[in-house]
């Protein structure tokens, strides 16, 4: 059995126009941007304006499908359903420093995918969408925090949004300018990365007493290993 | 003389309309987000799809006016020249872990600024914002790195935007159902907070021998005093 083809299509929408060697077509790629992270921004026309929305979102990577909660969409996209919107997931990696202004950057890995996303209401998709969303912030917490129940769900906004067609761009690694004339200005280059980590938890004040951290939670607020 | 008026004007297209209590409307409020940080998401319409663009800025508080560079920029807007834009700043400062998934959150502050960009084509101002943008990035760049010269001045392409149209929300603290039924679950409830933070600076493999860290990045790199 050939294996699948992991290449992404590439449409007029998603053809890189500029920074060629920053695009990816790889279906790789775009599941490791949007499996990481769970802070998305909406792009949605409402009355004519252009907006973007962070909103929080989950990925089946298995089922190329991303679900966006729910009420700040419902919100914004309840103007003009079945309209095209955009999910941007961004992570910034790092500050590229160069001898010269002009050649500063930013290292970072994003994907943008387009579509037109579908209200997701047969329950149990529902659930579904509602389990990815929450792994996908904090693996474990499914199975940790009371399900929605048969109001809570009918009172959540779902909506899913297949990730076929989408723009990945990537860069890293240090400044351009090493090479040229302005290598030899007394300017320090390289990249200050940048790193985002889970701090120590805190508490709920109204926790009650002899509730613990679960462990799935604790192993999220340790410092990695190192490698 | 009485104080300037810091309340941001409410319009129809910046009114909170759900979760009012996240929403704010003090200047102050939308100049710290827009202070913090240096990635924005731009959303434009190209050819009727709304996309949202991640890209540089910085923030002139005491012009109230963001500055976005540009090649992104320009790629995405020379199809509409004086069309509507919005640029969002968001920091996602930690999730907030409920009893219930459905109370589920994240804390953050975000601002979406509203408006039309225009290009920055006197020399002096280009100037001048290249500077805001690269100080909101590392402080002190612009005096240690070579300035852009007329070819590369000529070369960027740079917007201006006033960021008087605004939409500042802000959610911090604990999840809210520790007052109702859930609260006796045997469920813990807190926040996990997410932090960003410069790691150690890279040097460029490339970068020419004797050329130290400035005292501008490398006190970037120091962990900030504790309070």
């Amino acid at each position: 059995m050939p294996a699948p083809d992991r290449t992404l299509p590439v449409t007029d929408r998603t053809r890189h126009r500029r920074l060629r060697e920053q695009g990816s077509v790889s279906r790789d790629d775009l599941d490791a941007v949007l499996g990481a992270g769970f802070v998305c921004h909406l792009a949605v026309v409402v009355d004519g304006t252009p907006l973007a929305v962070p909103t929080v979102y989950g990925y089946d990577a298995a089922a190329a499908t991303l679900y966006l909660h729910g009420s700040v969409a419902s919100r914004s996209l309840r103007p003009a359903p079945g309209a095209p919107v955009c999910v941007t997931v961004t992570h910034v990696d790092g500050l590229v420093l160069a001898r010269s202004v002009f050649e500063h950057g930013v290292n970072y890995r994003s994907a943008m995918v387009l579509g037109t996303p579908r209200p997701v209401t047969d329950p149990g998709e529902k659930l579904h969408g509602l389990r990815v969303l929450t792994e996908q912030c904090a693996p474990g917490q499914w199975d940790h925090a009371r399900r929605p129940d048969r109001r809570e769900l009918a009172a959540t906004t779902l909506l899913a949004l297949a990730a076929d067609e989408a723009s990945v761009k990537l860069r890293c690694g240090p400044p351009d300018d090493g090479e040229g004339p302005d290598a030899a200005l007394p300017v320090w280059a390289g990249v200050l990365p940048l790193t985002t980590a889970w701090g120590t938890p805190v508490a709920d004040p109204a926790l009650r007493d002899g509730v613990p951290l679960p462990p799935h939670l604790a192993v999220l607020a340790s410092p990695p290993p190192s490698t």
